[in-house]
C-alpha cells in the first residue's frame, strides 16, 4: 500500500510496514492532521474514494474513520462529509530541554562514592534469590512504609553498625537522604505554623533547598573544631535541627561528646526534633565509628542513613527511623506524593543485607578508601607540606587548608578546572560569603573511578604545582 | 568472656561471641543505660577494676571507655572517676504498629492486576542484559525527570500504541500514578492561589486524598454514560480536570469525541491544564484503543501512564509527559521532594521496551484478562440474567448493575464478605452518598491469580444465589 495523492488533493502519506491497512490509514491521518497539513475543518475524501485510492477494502477506510471520529480527530455527519474536527490543531514542535551538566574528566566532587564499584552482579544475584522466594502479594500496593523485610533488616543492620535502636514499625523506606529529609521537614511543618529548622553553615545548599520547600524557615548555626554549635539553639525558637554528627558535612569535624548531650536535652526540654544525617559513617578508618545519636535518645531523634555511600546514590535508598509518636505523620506525608516505594530494589537490599554480601561490599570498599586517602595524605605530605589536612579519620572526603599568603579557594578551583579537574571550596557551602572558616578546598577523594585515581591525584599535584603549593 | 559481678555491683552482663572484647563492653553498656539499669550520674567501675573482673586487658577497657566518652554516653574527669552522662536516659520501647490490611480469599477489588503474573524472569533478564551494558555513570545521581534511555523507551512506546505525542524531554518518571497527580498538582496549586482541580464523580478516593494535599480545592464533575460530563467546567474556575477518558474509573465508560473535543478547547480558552490518567488502556478487548487524548493536544495535556496494570503495582514506575512550559516546574517540584528516581527499576524496563519483552507481556495478559471476562460474562448471562454488565470493552473490571426491586450494593458486598470475597460498590467511589447513578457493583476481575480465578468466580457465584440474583 504504497503512499498516493488522494482525490481530496490531500497527500495521505500511508507507511509501509507499520501494522495493518487500518492501523496505517489512521496514523497517516494524525500524522496529517498534528503536522499542520490537514487543518480543521478541512475536508476528508470519502471512504469511497479513499478506499480506491489506496486499493483497499471500503470496509477498512470506514473502520478507520470510525475510529478517528470516536477519538475526535475528525467529525462526520451523513450528506455533508467527513472534516478534520476542531481543536485538532497542530500543537508548537518541543524545544529541545538544555542539558546543565558539566562534567570533568578528574571528578572530586565531595560527597559521592566510586560509582563505578557498584556491585552489579552482587545485587542480581540478590535479586535473582529474592525473587525466587518472594510471594505474589509483594507486587501489589504494599505498606507505604516499605517492604516489612526490608525495614526488619534496616532496623538490625543499623543497630549492629551504627548502635541506634530502631524497631521496624518505626522506619520509612525512603528514595535516599533528599525525601527522608523532606518527609521529616513536611512533619515538622505541619505540626507547627511558621516553625523553623536550623542546620549547619556551612552544609549542602541541596539540603537547604530540599528544607526550604517544606515551608519551614531556616536558621543557621555554626561549626567549628566540635561541630555544630549547638548551643546557638537556645532561644532561637527552632522546631528541629538537621546534624552531620558523624562527620560534618562538608568540614569532616565529629560533633564533641558534650555537644551530643546539650542537643538531646535542648530537644526534650523544648519538644524539637534532631534529624540525624548519618551519611558516610560506614566509612570510618582509624578508629570504630562513634555510635549514632539517635542510639542514646530514639524518642528525639530522627536516623536518617541511606546505600547512597555504601552503594550508588542512583540506587536512591535510604531509610529514616522516626520517634513513635511521628511515624504516622511521616507515613501520611509519604502517601500524599506518591506512596509505596518501589519493591524491586527493596527485595535486593533485604537479601543483601541478610546474606552478608552487604556487610561485604562496604568492608571491601572502606579498605579501598583507605588506601586512597593514605595515598593523598602522603602525597600531600611530602609535595605541599604547607597546607593542612584534616577530616580524614572517616568519610569520603579531605578538608584541604590552604597556607597563609597563599592562593585562595577560588585560584585553586580554577587551576583545577584548566586541567580537567573538579575541586569544589568549603566558601560554597556557606550559606553566607563570609564564613569565618579558614581558607580551604574539599578534596573528595572516593569520587574517581578506581582505575583513575592514581592519574586524578597527579591532575591535583599538578593543579597545586600551577598556584604554587608545591615544594621543588 | 562470661557475666561478672563488677566491683561497682553493676551487673555489666557481656554478651559473648558479638564482636571483641572492646565492642562487647561497650555494648554492654549502652544496653545497661538504655535499659534504664545504669541510670544518669550512676559510677561506673574504674577501668582497672573492670579489666581485672573481667580478665581483659585495661587497654581494652580503656579503649571501650573513650570510645563511650566520644559518644556522649558516659563523662569520666581525672580524679572523679567515670559516670553515666545525663541525658542518656531509657526512652520508653517503642509500642507495636497496627496494620489494618484485611485480606479475603478472593478478591475482585477493581484497579489490580494478577499479581501473580509479574514477570519475574522476563524482568532480571533485562535488568541483567541492561547491567552488563550500562556505564558507571547511571548510578551517579542523575537527571531529576528520570533516566534518559527510559525516557526515550517511553515516548517512542506511547506514541506507538497510545498515540501520544511526547518528546523524552517533557517526560518525569514518577512512582506510579500517585506521584504524577501529586507532581501535577503541585505544580497547578504554585501557579495560583488558591487554585483548584475538577475531577470526576465517581472516582478513585485515594486520588482526591493526594490531590487535595497539594493544597488545590476540589471541584465534583459527574459521569453518564458519555464520561465525565466536561461542561460541567464553564464558568467553575478550575485550573484543571483529571480525566479518565479511555476508561471511566470505576464506571468503565469512555469519554465521548464530542467531550473530547469539547474540553480540550475549554483548556486553551482558560488556560488551564487536563491531567489524563490512562490507567488500563493496554487492555482493551474488542477493538482498538481509543486514542490518548493528549496526542490531539500535548500543550494543554499532561499525559500519565504507568507500569502497575501492565506489570504490577509493587514495581511503582510510572511517568508523567508534561505540556512543554510545565516540565520545568514539574521537575523542581520533584527535586524538592526527594529527586531523582531509583535507576534499576529504569534500566530494567529500558531494556524490556527495547527487546519487546515489555509489548509480549502485555499481549499475553490481554488474551488472559479477555478470557477471565469473557468467561466472567458468560456466567452471568446465564445464571443471573437480571443484572446488566457493562465497560467490558476495556479494563480489568466489570460494572455489574443491580435489577429494580433487587438487593442492594451493600447487601451484595456483605454476602460476599460472609463467603470471603471482596467486592466493591460504586457508591464507595462517590464523593457524596447519593450518586444518581443506578445501584452497582464493580468486578475486578483482574485482581485474583490465575490458578484460582474460576473458584473466585464460583464464590461470585454463590454470593448472587445468597441475595437472589441466580435464576434456579
Amino acid at each position: 500500500m504504497p503512499s498516493r495523492q488522494t482525490t481530496s488533493g490531500v497527500d495521505l502519506l500511508v507507511p509501509e510496514g507499520t501494522g495493518g491497512p487500518r492501523q496505517r490509514i489512521e496514523g497517516a491521518i494524525r500524522e496529517a492532521i498534528t503536522s499542520g497539513r490537514l487543518t480543521p475543518r478541512a475536508a476528508l475524501p470519502s471512504t469511497r474514494a479513499l478506499a480506491r485510492d489506496l486499493g483497499v477494502a471500503r470496509s477498512t477506510v470506514v473502520d478507520a474513520y470510525a475510529q478517528l471520529s470516536a477519538e475526535g480527530w475528525i467529525t462526520g455527519a451523513r450528506g455533508s462529509g467527513t472534516t478534520v474536527a476542531d481543536g485538532s490543531e497542530h500543537a508548537p514542535p518541543p524545544p529541545p530541554a538544555t542539558s546543565d551538566v558539566t562534567s570533568r574528566r578528574f571528578d572530586f566532587t565531595p560527597g559521592r562514592p566510586d560509582v563505578s564499584a557498584f556491585p552489579r552482579s552482587g545485587w542480581l544475584g540478590a535479586l535473582r534469590r529474592a525473587l525466587r522466594e518472594a510471594p505474589g502479594a509483594v507486587f501489589d500496593y504494599g505498606d507505604v512504609r516499605g517492604h516489612p523485610e526490608l525495614r526488619d533488616q534496616v532496623a538490625a543492620y543499623v543497630g549492629r553498625v551504627r548502635g541506634a535502636r530502631v524497631h521496624p514499625d518505626h522506619l520509612v523506606i525512603t528514595a535516599g537522604f533528599g525525601e527522608a529529609l523532606s518527609l521529616a521537614g513536611r512533619v515538622l511543618a505541619a505540626t507547627t505554623r511558621g516553625a523553623q529548622l536550623a542546620m549547619e553553615d556551612p552544609c549542602l545548599a541541596h539540603h537547604r533547598a530540599i528544607a526550604a520547600a517544606t515551608g519551614l524557615g531556616l536558621v543557621p548555626v555554626t561549626v567549628d573544631g566540635e561541630g555544630a554549635r549547638v548551643e546557638q539553639l537556645e532561644g532561637s525558637g527552632a522546631a528541629g535541627i538537621l546534624l552531620t554528627p558523624a562527620h560534618q558535612q562538608p568540614i569532616g569535624v565529629s560533633l564533641s561528646a558534650s555537644r551530643r548531650g546539650w542537643v538531646l536535652d535542648w530537644a526534650r526540654r523544648t519538644g524539637a526534633l534532631v534529624v540525624e544525617d548519618d551519611y558516610d559513617s560506614e566509612f570510618r578508618f582509624d578508629r570504630s565509628p562513634l555510635g549514632a545519636l539517635q542510639g542514646r535518645a530514639p524518642d528525639v531523634v530522627a536516623y536518617v542513613g541511606t546505600v547512597s555511600k555504601t552503594l550508588a546514590p542512583g540506587v536512591r535508598l535510604g531509610w529514616i527511623a522516626m520517634p513513635p509518636d511521628l511515624v504516622d505523620a511521616a507515613a501520611a506525608q509519604k502517601e500524599a506524593t506518591g506512596g509505596q516505594h518501589g519493591v524491586l530494589d527493596q527485595l535486593a537490599l533485604t537479601e543483601m543485607i541478610r546474606s552478608g554480601a552487604y556487610d561485604r561490599h562496604v568492608r571491601r570498599m572502606r579498605l579501598r578508601y583507605r588506601g586512597r586517602r593514605d595515598v593523598l595524605l602522603q602525597m600531600l605530605a611530602e609535595r605541599a607540606p604547607a597546607v593542612q589536612v584534616s577530616g580524614i579519620e572517616a568519610g569520603l572526603q579531605a578538608l584541604v587548608e590552604l597556607p597563609e599568603g597563599g592562593p585562595t579557594p577560588e585560584e585553586v578551583t580554577a587551576a583545577a578546572a584548566a586541567r580537567d579537574v573538579s575541586l569544589h571550596t568549603v566558601t560554597e557551602h556557606h550559606w553566607h560569603v563570609e564564613g569565618g572558616m579558614p581558607p580551604s578546598i574539599i578534596v573528595g577523594y572516593g569520587t574517581p573511578a578506581e582505575h583513575v585515581y592514581r592519574e586524578a591525584l597527579q591532575a591535583l599535584l599538578a593543579t597545586f604545582r600551577d598556584v604554587g603549593l608545591v615544594v621543588a
